[in-house]
């Protein structure tokens, strides 16, 4: 476990309200950690409606398989999140663990076990001890309130040196709605004292077709244009419930995607997700660099977000940003590498507002010092412009430090 | 540059035999470094036939232009390779500097310029004085000899710890004929400070078509079968020359592909480029394991290859090996990212000859004590079974360690 806080984390947290229709409460499980908060009992009024997006993985995790299979209703009113065991690769063990927790949910909640959602995150292919939850979530019921939601973020987290909050609130129909989200990610996106986690709610009443629809597209631009090193965790999930409960304010129930009274919170819903995942890369495993990869300039968007996706994964790359080195040539190397349509001798690169290539070669005015003192900074961007379409894109990521490779590989010594 | 040799440097070097049409000398052209060889220029008897392999990436370096649009006529009567300067995204200068590097090494070695090859390793963006080359190409012909080999393979270097060399004799058609190697690769396979670079030259009669035939199916297996960091070149250059003075000895010229004779030569020259592959991940920058990844089962060899290419790159395992864990979780993470044809309930996973996982879960007799005591091994072999088909693929890389990220990242501390 790290022990000291990024140095890109967010200096203060925002004023994060209550979510009407939601309660929670987080306890000490004991699962894998002592003395902190290890699992999250949310709450949800009737009624709420749920989406998810998952991890691609194929072998996901028994939480993941357990959601996917239960989202078709459309239905929550609980949800459980544990941290230290991902219940990941765990066979029929795993698959019993997920039943027993969601049994034990429901009796606390006082609903069905199919109307619990689950995630777990920790090490993965240790067996998860259901039983540890006993008492604890009826507990936690009991002592649910609407707050506060920096104790929920916290209890979820892992290899984290941070929670990760962020809040939205916005007009539906002419009545406010509040959005809050809260995220995990140890700043890789991968298992074993990893994985990305985050879930959203609102009071907003919103069908769950429509909601899984926002989050289908909500994801594109935010959480999969976050890497960290390119591994994807068999955990990955991202859950958002609408409670609803702003119908009795006046609300509009939401039923169609394409219902014009929705542009303004699927934009703030876009935007509470981006900034979610921009704190995912600011609490990178040992990340000392917070890197924004623009590519224009592409044939297409799929072509620009392999580009920048093949830059933001090159170890290259990211050593050469930890050592504060304007490196181009490792950034024509990653942009060469991803097999996308690319022409050397059309290709420019900025580092911040410095252009240091340009049409095939070094720009003949390109200043190092400039150059050298940019990469100083703790949030760099780096630019690349192919000169042949007009498709664009943007990801996020961070350097590669020996504090990753101690985080991860230095259990034995 | 590393001052260390790897620990897993083999312990002695082969004899190396003359090969009858080869001459070579090194010398000091002070492109970068100082008080090394950095250059090397190699003779070749008329009527040597040649044959290549290089990256696919969009952006290749000079060198590699020139050498691709020289390999139609197939005859090589020279090669000049210097280390310090990859002469990559250099523009319009870098194509002219090839010329004239081509031009200073014909008039030394009397031939023609596009019978000249040429490869360059080291810093890429900053242009090559190709007036470094005068003088010391004419010195270099005056001066070439059949040996020693280990003077070559030393001044291709750049931060490899040591050099890398193979020698394989074999019967072709009743006649002994020899093989020579040399690589250089720092252990990842990209640009500035690394690039993989081959050279493999044999008195075998060989016509060019068939040389690259042969070029073309032994890569897959051996270089194509190695990776350090999953970064690619804009340089990796394999060339293959065959001077065919064997024939003065009997040797039968070999003109199609299909002919017998060819296999035991087929046979050794694979054996020879599989053994340099292994050398370039024994040298992997940092690296304090060689790896070996072996996956069956698999629905196809191309989903063997992808499946051990997504463990092989995955910076979860190769830290984990580093911290000498046998943390098969993060195995199972990269299997299941690959996006190949898995099914976690079938999944069996080895560490050696210790099965970690089986049918989708920790193996119940797995022990831990004796999987500890394998992993502090320098040689460790990871096996995952599909159980899906009957495809099977072998890749080698090396562990990510704390001084892959100070090769890469420190050159500002």
């Amino acid at each position: 476990m790290s022990q000291t806080v990024s140095p890109l984390a967010p200096k203060t947290f925002p004023d994060l309200p209550p979510v009407a229709g939601v309660r929670f409460a987080t306890a000490e499980a004991g699962i894998r950690y002592r003395n902190r908060t290890d699992v999250l009992l949310m709450l949800f009024e009737r009624g709420t409606t749920v989406a998810g997006v998952f991890t691609r993985s194929k072998c996901p995790s028994a939480p993941v398989e357990w959601c996917e299979a239960k989202l078709a209703a459309g239905r929550a009113r609980a949800l459980v999140v544990n941290s230290g065991n991902a219940n990941a690769f765990t066979g029929k063990a795993g698959r019993a663990a997920v039943k027993r927790t969601a049994e034990l949910a429901a009796e606390a909640a006082g609903c069905k076990p199919r109307e619990v959602f689950l995630a777990s995150t920790g090490v993965i292919g240790e067996p998860l001890d259901a039983s540890k939850f006993e008492g604890v979530l009826t507990d936690c019921a009991a002592r649910a309130a609407d707050g506060p939601w920096l104790d929920a973020a916290k209890a979820i987290m892992t290899t984290d040196t941070f929670p990760k909050v962020a809040t939205r609130t916005v007009d539906l129909g002419g009545v406010p709605v509040t959005l809050v989200g809260i995220a995990k990610g140890a700043g890789m996106i991968a298992p074993d004292m990893a994985t990305m986690l985050s879930f959203v709610v609102t009071d907003a009443p919103i069908a769950a077709p429509v909601l899984q629809g926002l989050l289908d597209r909500g994801v594109i631009d935010t959480f999969n244009a976050l890497t960290i090193d390119g591994d994807t965790s068999t955990s990955d999930t991202l859950l958002m419930f609408a409670t609803g409960a702003a119908a009795a304010r006046g609300a509009p129930v939401i039923e169609e995607s394409r219902d014009k009274r929705l542009a303004e919170f699927r934009a703030a819903l876009f935007d509470l997700m981006g900034d979610l995942a921009r704190q995912v890369a600011r609490d990178g495993e040992g990340a000392r660099k917070f890197v924004t990869i623009n590519v224009t300039g592409a044939t297409s968007k799929r072509s620009a977000r392999r580009i920048a996706m093949s830059i933001a994964n090159s170890p290259l790359v990211k050593t050469a940003i930890a050592g504060e080195d304007a490196n181009w040539g490792r950034v024509v190397m990653a942009v060469g590498k991803a097999g996308e349509p690319a022409e050397r001798d059309r290709l420019a690169i900025w580092f911040g507002d410095i252009r240091v290539a340009f049409r095939g070669a070094r720009d003949p005015d390109y200043d190092e010092a400039a150059a050298s003192a940019y990469m100083r900074r703790d949030e760099i961007e780096l630019k690349v412009d192919l000169a042949l379409g007009e498709a664009s894109d943007t990801v996020w990521t961070c350097d590669l430090t020996k504090e990753y490779v101690a985080i991860n590989g230095d259990y034995r010594s």
